[in-house]
């Protein structure tokens, strides 16, 4: 008997999602130095990890034998005190990832629908898919790459149950203005959920009509869920944590299919430690944005068009055969993303002045000139 | 609009999971300092990480800004190595709770039912409840609490997906011999999967008649599953990883629905040093038989009946109110796991000697003897 026929059958057609090529993989491909190439692939922080959050993660090695607090009493405190909400308002996941699986299994099953971007983060689809519901994509035309907004309001029916909305946008960099923002979760019926990835967020902080705040509307009762992550500025990928900030109602739905012990023990001391590093966090946001004019300006002297990110990644085109851009830059030491759903695209993570200079000089190479 | 409305109607039902209380509550509650207080609610590890573990994830510690590995590509190959399997037959999970959680989303569902006993590891009802699928309980009777294969095999039907079975059992400490389960495996129809939770048969794994050896019967395609974790032996609950060995088929479907970095990357490095330090297993197994030897004898110098436990926890009945007698020794310092669905039964996870002499006295302060 085929044991694929035991399975849920939606579960054979959940595709896998391609991660970014871990720096090892492709130093034993290529017989490279591990010190020679740069991950420029998952948008992860260059600069590292939180200083501080490191300091509390090296404590909390020490008790590592002990299950984490399965309530994350402390983070959720911290969380709660810094974002100005209360801690009945904040859930928190295996990265932001699993606070989408998560909000999918409350929300999600079959006959239900989730409205999101056609090129917009893979998890959004993977989760719905993952629940039988059906997935409704709203195309974002190039080359700006950006959420049509009326039109994914048009597409929310009475089956609706999830709008997935990232700000700003991955993997396109662009980005809506926090009144658009507003304007559009007004709109929305009480039928469905708001689900806000907030994951690139803290790089546009600083310019508040990028930033729309949800609080007052979620202490009013509408049904918006924003999903915050320390994989990005504050440097903690590896160590998976995440939270997002709702109704309490809705955080008591996400309680009740979230694993007890789902955020380890280190990811909680090291996320404490990190939102007490907020002079790390200004200092990451002005290194991206140095960053981000350095590949704009080199973007410019080599021609190739791009979204106007204000995120730590940038969408470049140009590529005809963005596969073999890829291969051809990870051979050069510079893994980035190709995005073959997007056309010609590639999508470059923001690195260091140098690991930039050297993807900058790769692309030269590459394209020939 | 109710929230609640919009939600799947079957997650409102989902019970949610009571932890082990942490140290630092207590601490909170009654004023103690976390010092005094003895966590022998949960199963951990008393003696501490494995050493070679730690050595591991403090060096990992220092790219944490960058994602884990997607793959566990080291980690799958040396538990391949380790347990004598190919890495195809290897998934890993963020602890074996969601590796239990996962198999549960690919082979249930609604229409679908899973057999466990009726007093075994939370999960496995809350892993069917979420998936919407019927629990068949199959009564484990006092005093002895062990499994009823029995029955369990009566209870299997052409709508049963999996059959849940832990060796040793959690939270009883009745365990199977090797035989017998064989002997059950064997008779299971094609229709279903048997899920071995073996996440306490390290500590038994000296003595092979309790031990049974699954490699064979899963190289030659039997639908059998079993789930391991570095929580308990190798002292590494706080870091959350656990892992499954079965068919390649089994593995692609889970890794269907898994989460694409679903493993934190301390917890990849601290568990493949884990695995070298078998020294340090093979201590912690001596000085867990010596602590069941201490816990036993100071049951039977009190009276209290217990079940002959080999794992590192052990069931003790003889308290009529065993939230009282939890309340009564919390405030002593000695935090134990009340079982009253096993009527006047506590959980005791065998601590360091000192803990357990704690812990009886105690107890018999609390049995005012």
């Amino acid at each position: 008997m085929d044991i694929n026929q035991l399975a849920q059958q939606h579960i054979l057609k959940q595709p896998l999602y391609v991660t970014g090529k871990p720096i090892a993989y492709t130093a034993r491909e290529f017989g490279l130095d591990p010190k020679d190439i740069d991950k420029l692939a998952s948008n992860e922080n260059p600069f590292g990890p939180s200083p501080k959050g490191m300091a509390e993660a090296r404590k909390a090695l020490e008790e590592v034998n002990l299950y984490p607090d399965g309530g994350s009493y402390d983070l959720i405190g911290k969380i709660a005190e810094f974002r100005g909400v209360n801690r009945e308002q904040i859930a928190v996941g295996n990265g932001s990832n699993e606070l989408l699986d998560m909000i999918a299994q409350v929300f999600l099953g079959p006959g239900t629908e989730a409205v999101m971007g056609n090129h917009s983060f893979a998890v959004y689809k993977l989760a719905t898919m993952a629940m039988n519901a059906k997935i409704v994509e709203v195309d974002m035309p190039a080359p700006g790459y950006n959420y049509n907004l009326k039109a994914m309001r048009d597409a929310v029916n009475e089956k609706t149950r999830i709008v997935f909305l990232a700000n700003p946008n991955n993997p396109t960099g662009s980005d809506l203005t926090a009144k658009e923002i507003l304007d559009f979760a007004d709109s929305l019926p009480e039928t469905c959920v708001l689900v806000m990835d907030e994951a690139y967020t803290e790089f546009i902080e600083d310019t508040p009509e990028l930033v729309p705040d949800f609080n007052s509307r979620i202490a009013a009762g509408k049904n918006i869920i924003c999903c915050r992550t320390f994989s990005k500025i504050y440097g903690l990928a590896g160590l998976r944590v995440g939270y997002c900030i709702t109704r309490p109602e809705i955080v008591a739905l996400i309680n009740r299919v979230r694993e007890p012990f789902n955020v380890n023990s280190i990811a909680q001391a090291a996320a404490i430690g990190a939102i007490d590093d907020q002079d790390y966090v200004n200092k990451v946001r002005e290194l991206n944005k140095k960053g981000l004019e350095q590949l704009k300006a080199g973007f410019k002297e080599l021609g190739l068009p791009y979204v106007d990110s204000h995120a730590n990644f940038i969408a470049v085109s140009g590529f005809k055969d963005p596969m073999d851009a890829f291969k051809f830059l990870q051979a050069k030491g510079t893994i980035i993303r190709p995005q073959p759903a997007m056309g010609d695209v590639l999508r470059i993570t923001v690195g260091t002045e140098a690991q930039n200079k050297k993807c900058l000089e790769n692309i030269k190479a590459y394209l020939g000139k």
